[in-house]
C-alpha cells in the first residue's frame, strides 16, 4: 500500500489555490501514485452560471512592522496571504492595515485561512497573539501576486469495469497547508483507489476526480456533467476522513432529501442502522459543504454522497493553521478509506439480485451435508431460543435460500435477516460454489 | 371592509328555517354586500335520495297559561316556536301538553333549539325554570303556521380567476336567532369574499354557496354537483368561526379519511403541524357536521374540508338562546375570515411548482449580491450552529433554490426547509424579481 | 359435531411415520368422517428437490438387557423405537449400545421421540432415568423393520365455492403416539370442515389436505402445486392447536416477509390488532415450521399462514412422549377451530367491496325509520362524547355508508371505524335486506 505519510509531507508544504502553479505541482505529485488524466479549462471561460477566473501566482509576499522586523512572510507560512490577494505594495498606517488583517481572537495561536477569490481584496492573516502586539506606527505591504489568464485544472483516473455503469470517487485540491480539510480527502482517494483495483470482480466503472473546490468540480460538470449522468449509479465525495472521531459520517445525496433516495443512500443508511458505532447520517443540504452541491444541484441531481469523519465546521482548527497533520492523522485516513472501500465493495453488488436455484420446495440440505440427518428433541432442553437463531450460519444460510427469489439483493436480504450485507459474503460464496445461488443483474 | 357587526343586527331576529320568508329575506340581506345568484327548487322535486319537503311560514304561535298569561310567544323569540311546527289550536291540560314542551335541565335560563322538518309534529320550547313553574290547567295553544307548496332557496357568487379550476367556499342559513352556530359562517363567508377579490393573482376561481344546511346543500349538488366535481380542487365549509376558543379546527374531507387526501387536506394538515397552537385537524366523519356531509358523501367525494373555530356540539350555548353575539364575539369571526384568507392564499399556489432557472451546479450568488464575497473562519469561533442555521434568509434562499427543480410546490419545499409556507414568499418574490426562480402549473 | 376425543383415541395408538401401514390407517379412519381422496406417490419417484424414500415398516423391535428383562419394547411404546430404524440384529455391550440411545436429561421420565428418515440408522430411545439404571453386560438388539419400495400417501378434501378461488387448510400426520404436535392438527381440520360446510355463502372453494410433514406437503406440491397456485387466495396449516394457551398465534405467509401481504396475511393482522388477547403473530421464518415452509418456498410462495395455539419448539413436552391427550386436552383443540373458523368466514368476504346503492348526499335515514326525526339539544346536556361514539349501532351504520363506495371491503371498514369485521356482520345484513348495501365482487 501507498505509504500515505510521505506523499503527505510532500504535499503540505505548497501554497495551493483554486488555480495556479501549485494546483498543478500537487495533481502532479499524485499523479505519480495512480494514473492521472490531466484538464484544464481557460480564464474567461463560462462554466455552467461561472466564468473561470484568472490564474493567480505569488511571486512573494510580505508585511514589515515600524521597526522594520517582519510580521508576516508568505515564505515562511502561505496562510499568511489572504488567498487571491491582489499585488499591493505601500507604506500605511496601523489604523490603515488593521482592515487588511485576519486573525481568531478564540484561537490566538493559529493563523486564520482566508481567500477572496472572486472580489478584488488584499490582506494578512496572523495569530490573534502576534496582532494584539502589533505598535502604532508606519507598516510595509509588499505583496508580489500575478492574477492573469491561465486555466482551472483537475485530474481524472478510470478503473473500468464489467459494465459502463459508474461509481463517481472525487476530492479536492485546492487549500494550501492545511490536512484534515485538505490532504485527508486525496489521500484516502489514493487509498480507495489501490483498495478498489484490487477487488477480484469489478462489476462498475470507477472515475477518480481531483479538482479545485467548487470552482473545479464545476468545470468537471460543465464539461463531463452531460456524459457522467448517463452512467452515474453512485458517488462519494471524500473530505476531512482524519481527526480524532471514531465514526465516519455520510452525507446524504440530494435524491435522498427530496424522498427519492438511489441505492448509494440507501446503503449509506443501511450501513448507519447496522453498524452505529461505525457510521452515521448527515441529512443532505445546499447551505453548505463540499462538491457534492454541485453534483447534486437540481439539473444535475446526482446520487452523490460525501463521507467525512471529522466534518468540516465542526472542529475548532477548521480552516486555520492547527488543521495539521498532528491534528489529522494518518492512520485515522487509512481507516477511513479501508471502511469506505469495503462500503464500495458491497456497493458494487447493489444491482444485482440473488437467485435460489432451487425455488420449489425445500432443497433438501441433507444430503449435501448442510443439514443434520437425525432430527431429536435432545439438545432443546436448555433453552429453545437457539431453535429459530439468526445468527447461526445454518439459519443465514436457510434465510438466504428463502429470500434469493430472483428479485431481491443482497441487501435487502441483510436487512431482512437482520445482519449486515458483508456478513453475508461468506455464506453467499459457498452457496455459489455448491450451484444453489447464483447472481443476476437488475436489468 | 363590511362592517360585520351591524350585518349581523339586521340578520339575528328573522325567522330562518330551511324554507320560507325568512330565508329568502336573509339571502337578500347579505346580496346587499356581495353580488349573489339566487335559486330555488320547487317542493315536491326529488334532490338524490330526497323530496323538497313544503315552505313552512309563520303568521303567529302563543302559549297561553290557565290564568291567561302568555308563557310563549313567537313574536318575542322565534326559538319558542319548534321549527316546522304544523298549525295546531286546542284546550289541553299541563298533562296533555307535557310531551309538546322542550327545556333543558342542565341549562335552565335557556330556550333550546328544535327542529321536526320530515315529521309533522307541533311544539314549544322554553327555559327550563319556566317550565318548573308551569301551573296545573287549561293551556291555550295557537299555532298559526302554513306548509305549503313554495321552494327551497340557495344563492352562489363567483369570483373568476385564471382557470376553470375551482375553489368553494360555502356556509349555511337556515338557522333562526343564533350568532355563533348560524351567523358567523354566513358574515366570515362576506369577509373572505372581500380578502380574496383583493388577492393580486387568483389563479383559481372562487364560488361561494350560502344555504339551509343538509337539504339546501343537497339541492345545490342535485343541480350542479355534477358540474363542481369537474373543476373542484378544493373546497371550505365555514361553521362556528365565533366563540372563546383562539385555535381554528378544520375538520378533513373523506378524500383524507379514506386515505386519498387532496391538496386542500394536505395544506389543512401542514398548516396544523406548522403552527400547532393556530390551527388544529379533526378527523372526518359522516356522523356529525355541516354540508361537507353531502360534499362528501361517497358519490360525490369531493375534497371539501370544514373549518371552525368553537365547534358545534363542544360548547354547551350550542341550539339554544344562549348562542348569541355576545358568546360569538364579531372579533373572533373576523380573525377567523383573515387566518382562512390567508390559508386560501396559499392554497391557490398549490397547483405551481417552482422551478430555478440557474439549475446547473450552485449559481453564483456573489456577483448578484446575494452571497459574501469573502471567506472567512473568522465568525464561527464561538459555535458553528449558525453555519446551517435554516432559520436565516440566506439559507432558505439556498434550500429553496435546490429544492426548485420544477417539480416541487411552495407546500412541499416549505415543509423541507422546516418553515411555514407562508414565510417563504417573501423569498420566493425577490427570487421572481431578479428571474432565479419562476412558477409552473402543474398539468 | 364430531366427537373429537373418541377420534383422537382411535388415531393415537396407531405408529405413524412418512410412509407406511400406520399412516394408510390413519387417513382411513380420518376418511370415515370427511370424504377424503387417497394420493400416492411411488418410492423412487423425484418430487422437486427430492426423491420419495422408500415405505417403513415395523414387524417388532425389543431391547433386552443382561439379565434377560426387556428395556424397550416398541409393542408396549412405538416411541421407543427410533422411526425409520434400519433392521439390526446384535448381542452388544453397553458401551457399544450408548451411541444408539437417546434419553432427555431435562426430561428424565419422557421417551424422546427421534428421526432418523434419510440416512440409515437405528436406536431406540427411552427414559433417562432408564437408562441412568441399565447395568453393564451384553444387550440384545432385535429390530424387525422393513424398507422397501412403497409410496408416500396423502388425502385432499373439496368443498366447492361460488367460484374456483381456492382457500387451502392444510394439517400433517406422520408422527406416532403424540397429541398436540400430531393429532391436534387433523383433529381441528375436521371440527373446521364441518364448520365451513355448514356456511351460508361459501363464496371460495375450499380444499382440505392431510399429509406426512414436510414430505407429503412435498409430494403434494409436485403433483397439484402448478394448479393450486392459479387458484389460491389463502391457506392456512394447522399444528399444535391445543396445550395451555389461550392466544391463538399465526405464523404469517413469505409474502408478508418480504412485504408483499396477500389478503390472508392482512386479515392475520387485522384479528391480531383487533383482539391482542386472542391472536398473535409470529414473523414467517424458513428456519422452523411444519409444511407452511414448503407452500411458502420461493418458486411457490403462495399465501399459506400457519395457526397453532402451543406452538412447537416452545413446550417442553415437544417430542416426547409427554405430548399427551391430557397435555393437549380435546377442547382446546375445539376452540381453535371455532376461532379459526370465524377468521375464515370473514375471510371467505375479503375479496367483495360494499357498495351504498344511495351515494349522492346522504340517503335520507328518518324514512326508512333509521334515524331520529326530531332534532333537539335535550340530551347532550351531560356530555358530548356519545355525539360521534363510534361505538352505537347508528353510528356505524353511518360511517359504513360513507365508507362502501365500492371500493372498500368489509376489512377496511371495519378498520377505518375501529371495530372488528365480525361486528359489523349484523349492520351488513341488514342494511343489504334495505337494498341499501351491495357486495360486489373485486374482479
Amino acid at each position: 500500500m501507498f505509504d500515505l505519510s510521505s506523499i503527505f509531507d510532500r504535499l503540505f508544504p505548497i501554497c495551493r489555490s483554486i488555480t495556479g502553479p501549485g494546483l498543478r505541482e500537487s495533481l502532479q505529485i499524485l499523479g505519480e501514485y495512480i494514473p492521472l488524466e490531466m484538464h484544464g479549462i481557460a480564464s474567461g471561460q463560462t462554466v455552467l452560471d461561472w466564468t473561470v477566473p484568472d490564474e493567480w501566482s505569488v511571486e512573494s509576499a510580505r508585511l514589515v512592522g515600524p521597526d522594520g522586523s517582519v510580521i508576516c512572510d508568505f515564505a515562511q507560512n502561505n496562510l499568511h496571504l489572504v488567498n487571491y490577494s491582489v499585488p499591493h505594495s505601500a507604506s500605511i498606517s496601523l489604523a490603515e492595515l488593521q482592515p487588511h488583517l485576519h486573525s481568531l481572537p478564540h484561537l490566538p495561536d493559529a493563523i486564520p485561512y482566508v481567500t477572496s477569490y472572486y472580489s478584488p481584496r488584499w490582506g494578512f492573516c496572523l495569530t490573534h497573539r502576534q496582532r494584539e502586539n502589533l505598535p502604532e506606527g508606519q507598516y510595509t505591504v509588499d505583496i508580489r501576486t500575478k492574477l492573469q489568464p491561465g486555466e482551472v485544472n483537475f485530474a481524472t483516473s478510470v478503473l473500468p469495469g464489467e459494465t459502463e455503469k459508474t461509481i463517481l470517487i472525487s476530492s479536492y485540491l485546492c487549500h494550501p497547508s492545511m490536512a484534515n480539510n485538505e490532504l485527508s480527502g486525496p489521500l484516502g482517494l489514493l487509498r480507495m483507489y489501490e483498495r478498489i483495483k484490487a477487488m477480484p470482480h469489478r462489476h462498475h466503472t470507477y472515475v477518480f476526480l481531483l479538482c479545485p473546490e467548487t470552482i473545479g468540480s464545476i468545470c468537471y460538470l460543465s464539461r463531463f456533467g452531460e456524459e457522467i449522468g448517463k452512467h452515474l449509479v453512485g458517488g462519494m465525495v471524500l473530505t476531512c476522513l482524519g481527526g480524532h472521531r471514531d465514526t465516519l459520517s455520510f452525507k446524504m445525496s440530494r435524491q435522498d432529501w427530496v424522498a427519492t433516495p438511489g441505492p448509494i443512500d440507501r446503503l449509506a443508511r443501511t450501513f448507519a442502522a447496522q453498524y452505529p458505532n461505525r457510521f452515521e447520517i448527515r441529512e443532505f443540504t445546499p447551505i453548505s459543504g463540499s462538491d457534492e452541491r454541485q453534483f447534486c444541484s437540481p439539473g444535475f441531481n446526482l446520487p452523490v454522497i460525501q463521507a467525512a469523519r471529522t466534518v468540516y465546521g465542526q472542529f475548532v482548527e477548521y480552516h486555520t493553521s492547527a488543521d495539521d497533520k498532528r491534528f489529522m492523522r494518518i492512520e485515522q485516513v487509512e481507516r477511513a478509506a479501508d471502511a469506505l472501500s469495503e462500503f464500495i465493495e458491497v456497493f458494487d453488488l447493489h444491482d444485482s439480485f440473488l437467485e435460489n436455484t432451487h425455488p420449489y420446495g425445500e432443497p433438501q440440505l441433507g444430503r449435501r451435508g448442510l443439514y443434520p440427518t437425525i432430527n431429536s428433541p435432545m439438545n432443546r432442553g436448555s433453552s429453545s431460543d437457539g431453535f429459530t437463531d439468526h445468527r447461526t450460519t445454518l439459519n443465514r444460510l436457510l434465510m438466504m435460500l428463502s429470500l434469493a427469489d430472483g428479485k431481491r439483493g443482497l441487501l435487502e436480504i441483510a436487512a431482512k435477516i437482520g445482519c449486515g450485507a458483508d456478513q453475508l459474503i461468506p455464506i453467499l460464496r459457498e452457496l455459489q460454489k455448491m450451484d444453489m445461488i447464483k447472481t443476476v443483474l437488475k436489468t
